[in-house]
């Protein structure tokens, strides 16, 4: 058992743990007690509690636990930042036994990013052999991130709010009505990717109101192309013509980034976050110990 | 009496009613009886109870209320579109005592754009001689315009959603509570107005969050810094450099809009939109009879 631990994503919204042994899962669990549900208390007990279902063993934990909003803040890393780098400096809440993983921050004054949680799955997309150590990857949902990895390291990384907006979009805007659709990679998004491409972002927008309002586009073909705008301007964003671009997202959403990275001239790998994740975390306690 | 008549700015969340007689305004009253208020009903009652406060006289409508969520919808007139063309497809309600303005659509099937309501400020303030024949124009609000007017007439516009943005930002957003403070074009302003020119929205709205998180820069600037984002992005696709640009506004919306331009190299007009609106019913009440 000497090489058994907990891993533990931490999120906003949702909880996931995974008993590990020898960077395989053997058991796993989740449920709604995100950061937000937990409200600030009751870390301790809900730690216990893990470790009654799947064992006395030591708790590796990721993500927004360790935000000012979660349990205890642990400070961001600078990137450059390797997996060595991350677990040197690991929040210790009990020596030995419950450590939080310290997020990442790109420290460029002019146009800072940081992230918590999305540098596990990146070292784990490195070392279980899924993602080259030296590649251009996309994390979509709510916050999408480009990041330039460099020799298993983590470079130079942004993030834009294209899920958040499009969320917003959806829920309280003048769009709202046309929104409500699932989306579909077809004719109506890349045609939003190609436009998002030459055209500010706010008026894009308004265009697609307009041209439902004057015949020029079906209004259900207007839900695929305003997601289509939104993801063109974060793909466009990162230069992929001619590039491998590894997305690490569910299949929906990855299939959305796929579509636009191939109508922008790069070639899209589908990755999957799960295995992502529980590689990073076996590879951060292998090298915490 | 033969030149009397009643203009009203019927929108979407507002009524404002002018006794008009030569281009002089006699009186003005107005309520939150906008189209959302109405309802679909009752605008014969609100047209005969507005008589009965300024005068058994011609009305004339612009504004939402010729919209298809309001009274009667007036089908939107093609531009370019003089005042005359305007006067021409007024939708009659009752012929020779009530009207609705027709809206305008720039029926390009690339970048559509429509406008119900501004079009009659634009007139006006041509009209009036607050703004030259050919001019570029601006209608900063929910949806800001860029106008390109033509020797009098509505040539090529655009509509950005840029206020509706920064309301969803501080109403429902990850970034909502620093998006609490009124803004002031200083400093951190001008920075995301310059910002925005080079940079996609939706990473430099992320940015504005990870410069605060890592101490770049202080949080109640936040709110300056994200509206000369949103505000810069607006600005900068129209193209100011070395040009005028009119900005039919309130002052508030107008010194923002004003700062933008000089910071991209323009030079800015604040007109007033009630004199301008008061003088493009008089016009098109004129060329209608």
């Amino acid at each position: 058992m000497s090489d058994r631990f907990i891993a533990v994503d931490w999120g906003t919204s949702n909880r996931r743990e995974y008993l590990m042994e020898g960077g395989q899962v053997l058991a796993t669990s989740r449920d709604d007690r995100g950061i937000i549900e937990m409200g600030g208390t009751g870390y301790e007990e809900a730690v216990a509690s893990i470790r009654a279902q799947h064992g006395d063993l030591p708790v590796l934990i990721a993500g927004m636990a360790g935000s000012n909003r979660g349990w205890r803040e642990a400070p961001y890393a600078d990137a450059p930042a390797s997996a060595a780098d991350i677990a040197r400096q690991l929040l210790w809440v009990e020596p030995g036994r419950t450590a939080i993983v310290p997020g990442v921050a790109w420290r460029d004054p002019d146009a800072p990013s940081v992230m918590r949680g999305e540098e596990v799955q990146l070292f784990g997309a490195v070392a279980a052999g899924l993602v080259p150590p030296t590649a251009l990857v996309a994390q979509p949902g709510t916050h999408n991130k480009w990041v330039e990895m460099r020799d298993g390291a983590i470079g130079r990384f942004t993030t834009l709010m294209t899920g958040e907006l499009f969320a917003l979009l959806k829920q309280h805007s003048i769009l709202s009505a046309q929104l409500t659709a699932a989306i579909t990679p077809g004719p109506a998004f890349l045609e939003g990717v190609r436009h998002a491409q030459d055209r500010p972002l706010p008026s894009a927008l308004f265009g697609a109101r307009a041209a439902m309002l004057l015949g020029f586009r079906a209004g259900e073909d207007t839900a695929d192309y305003v997601s289509g705008l939104l993801i063109g301007a974060d793909v466009g964003s990162a230069d992929v013509r001619g590039r491998e671009a590894f997305i690490l997202s569910d299949e929906t959403l990855g299939a959305l980034y796929g579509a636009a990275v191939a109508e922008l001239g790069g070639t899209a790998h589908l990755i999957d976050t799960v295995a992502a994740f529980t590689a990073g975390m076996a590879l951060i306690r292998s090298l915490s110990k």
